[in-house]
């Protein structure tokens, strides 16, 4: 998995049908110094969400574990989202 | 998934069997600020796209996800079509 | 999947029950424009192929979508042969 | 699989259900000279490890073979620890 | 798959059950040109080499294909050892 930031959404009308209940966001990935690196991905989001949140990302079949994405054709999937992201940077660069 | 644009078609007459009827497409990728890449894949496609068309692609084994593909060797498929992309760029960078 | 070309064979005397009759192939990756792109891998050929062959390759899981490969350790199968390179090359860059 | 050290935990209360008891840490990649390789992944720990440990991490669906991760999105797992990294890294480089 | 060489053993104490049997190698990735590519990877031999091989190494799912490897958390797995690999360097390059 990886930490990014929730920035965007993407709407589309024609999509396949396990797509139709889905919530697709776009989330920039975030370096080993917790700073955007300039990567994005579309991911389908299975906790809920916000556009600014900071979030768990993850990849591969892995994606179609929890139940929300099991039929959804998830190659990338919102996991967990970072509550506190500044204290948790202040943490993880602390000492 | 990421996003992309349809660039090309590509036709072969000596292939698997899975493949006989599947539509395959050269997809150029799509960068976070939403310009070409300068990356491609080749994409089945799942849901009616043409030349031109920016789309949603997914890869691994969510690629045999939908009903169409299931069967076929799909290791990156076309999802969905963004109708309005030029809309959808301005929000994207709107503010 | 990625356009390439085969550009070698491997042969194995000690290897694993499952390749025992794969034929195994160095394929080069081909970039967007068309041109060999300085990467390698060795793929199992699905469909018969020959050194010089212009070919469409499939990665992970979907290798072993073919039947010839179901029950072989392929993490890129050769799944399709372009048989007119030249002509698609410049349908590809015509306009 | 790859060689890392663990350099920080990730503490989430928003999460899907499968993720409520694992532990997740953040772990830095080594390159081939066994030094920091200046990428990081998230990964679940399937041993019981601390942060400073150096680590075996396996990536892809190989990640949800150990029982305590079957049913966890588990993209990258913690599979094994190298106890006297010092001695390793001498024995590796030492001829 | 990909061209490597075999340059070191991995021994770990702590690990998951599934790995008790296991025989790690650290294995060092081939260019196009099979030169050493600077990047290396740990995997799980299911053929029986040793230090110094040239072997091919395979990935993700595909690595659970051999019996020995099917319970394992195998993402990187040697498959076949290329006996002559000075005259199959000399044949690759040799026209």
């Amino acid at each position: 998995m990886y930490i990014g930031r929730v920035i965007g959404n993407v709407v589309s009308v024609a999509k396949i049908k396990q797509l139709e209940s889905a919530r697709l966001y776009i989330v920039e990935h975030f370096d080993s110094r917790l700073e955007p690196a300039g990567k994005y991905e579309v991911s389908i989001d299975a906790i809920g969400v916000g556009i600014g949140d900071y979030v768990l990302v993850c990849g591969g079949s892995a994606g179609r574990m929890p139940s929300l994405t099991s039929k959804m054709p998830a190659d990338s999937t919102i996991m967990a989202r970072i509550d506190d992201f500044k204290k948790f940077r202040e943490e993880y660069f602390g000492d």
